[in-house]
């Protein structure tokens, strides 16, 4: 049995969307997977009541009364509401007691409360948040996405490390394409710590690097070696680029629907900007720690709780967690001898 | 008489663009505007050959017979070659004989050879390259866009200075919103040089400063304040954006050619692009040397070239020049008083 807890409280529409994205997952899901609520039992079991399909043994409630808020302190509300369903949910981890967690909620709330709760592999001196974003075809994986703005050139590599073997591990990508994203290809660009972390990448053993990338490379690829599967950036420039992407793509739509309204109510182009929405790709992990945590928009839909539900499910399936462990122990090693 | 340099060498269709481009601008400046063509002047002749119908008396020849090449050092390649059409354009400046030039070569040298020849206004301590792009109506200023990779809070200020002096003489903005791009709005968010940053704008005088934006906010504007005028961050962030705005627009042509390649045959979905396509805006200028120089794309066309002449002629015409070094004389006054 494999159990993944959902912060039923966490998003915009709690928990009218993480309880039907949870229904929705279920269907899709094999037999051995249980899906978690945490939060107001009466809040969530009055959302159970539209969905009189579900298998009550594939589906808990946890009760927690408190949610921990969009705009509280992340080290504050962690320590300050142990009954929040952020932290009930992850102790259920720390317990032994699940073996994922699932939250629209407070970002760096989830950040700080699973690195102290869950504790990060021995090696890892961050977490980091690894958001996929859309591309031509396959998503492209940038991390750091917003977790620590000031990024040390060594902690550069560890993300280099951790979203490799998250693609190898979630998405089957055997030899992931990493770029460090940079000004310039060249050796000698970039700010101080860029530079340094170009030098240390390309030392670096298990990592396929393919070099510094430029921001149009991002989705679009490089005439030396093709579409890149990761990209490695501070949390600063990450989040910057996130949120830059999600606002240019809503810029076309309303500029296409001021000149040629026609035009978005085509199928083709209703499709081309629903697969630029990542949103729906599935929600970010947080990389690093003991322990699997999705990170969703506080604007989940259903569709995006069940889809971040099924990168969970494949993170413990593939034993992403223990993987990364191994990896970083062997640089510890490997550094020592 | 107002005369602007074009470097008839630097760009990547050169001198071909360039010479079209000063044909084309000719045809829209006021009679009192010379055009000064910088570079081989066997070169250029052939190409005004084929524009039979210019006033020869708006158009000059500056012979220069070498070129500083895309990928040469900027500070070796100024000092090694002086016989450049950038560094001769320059020199015509230096020594009263031009008032502004425009090229699309080497971005470094531009900026080193700029420092160096035509020297910095007192008080400014770095040049910055400021690029304009499209949002939904008026573009929105991006200030440093890549010439400097680590700036202090000081110089992250100065750009807002610089910015705003800009958009007042230039493109006729009296008040326009300076944002400090951040990863949230709350005055403890960002990295080191962002927070020290965010609280010296809040200080300064002469800066319509409306606080922290995200990557969100740059081309969709805010809630709380509307569309923006000026974003500030520091060259690495500035550069990424850019070149990954450009690469976004050109990906969702990519997706909406797969699904539907009939829309984009359609006049009004053109002109989307086309509003998007920000090489057309006309030239990013190099604010805070003492002089009028602007910055062009490597691949600009006939036309961004004659839009880039159109801002230098704007610059020179409205003392921008002037009015950036009476500024920060009042700024190095104030602090020493």
């Amino acid at each position: 049995m494999i159990r993944i807890a959902l912060d039923a409280m966490g998003g915009d529409n709690a928990p009218q969307a993480e309880v039907e994205g949870a229904v929705r997952a279920l269907n899709e899901l094999a037999p051995e997977f249980v899906i978690q609520l945490v939060g107001r039992r009466d809040a969530i079991e009055a959302e159970l009541a539209r969905h009189p399909g579900v298998d009550p043994a594939r589906l808990e409630i946890h009760e927690a009364p408190d949610v921990i808020g969009m705009d509280e302190k992340p080290l504050a509300a962690i320590r300050k509401k142990p009954n929040s369903s952020m932290v009930v949910a992850l102790g259920l981890q720390k317990a032994g007691a699940s073996d994922a967690l699932v939250s629209a909620g407070n970002t760096g709330a989830l950040l700080v409360g699973s690195t102290i709760l869950l504790g990060l592999h021995d090696g890892v001196d961050r977490a980091t948040v690894a958001s996929l974003i859309p591309s031509t075809d396959d998503p492209v994986l940038l991390l750091d996405a917003g977790a620590t703005v000031d990024c040390s050139p060594r902690e550069l590599v560890g993300f280099a490390w951790l979203g490799t073997i998250y693609m190898q591990d979630v998405l089957g990508r055997p030899n992931p394409k990493v770029g460090l994203l940079n000004v310039g290809e060249e050796d000698e660009k970039g700010n101080a710590a860029a530079k340094e972390a170009h030098q240390l990448l390309g030392q670096a053993s298990g990592i396929n690097y393919v070099g510094n990338v430029e921001g149009r490379d991002i989705v679009a690829g490089h005439h030396a070696f093709g579409m890149l599967d990761i990209v490695v950036c501070d949390g600063f420039v990450g989040n910057i680029v996130l949120k830059f992407y999600e606002s240019v793509a809503k810029l076309i739509v309303r500029l296409v629907k001021r000149e040629s309204p026609a035009v978005l109510q085509q199928p083709e182009i209703r499709g081309v900007f629903r697969h630029l929405d990542y949103s729906e790709y599935g929600g970010a992990p947080l990389l690093g720690v003991k322990g699997v945590a999705i990170v969703c928009h506080g604007s989940s839909s259903p569709n995006a709780f069940k889809n971040a539900i099924r990168v969970a499910s494949q993170a413990v399936a593939h034993d992403l967690s223990a993987h990364i462990g191994a990896k970083f122990a062997r640089r510890d090693a490997e550094a020592g001898a």
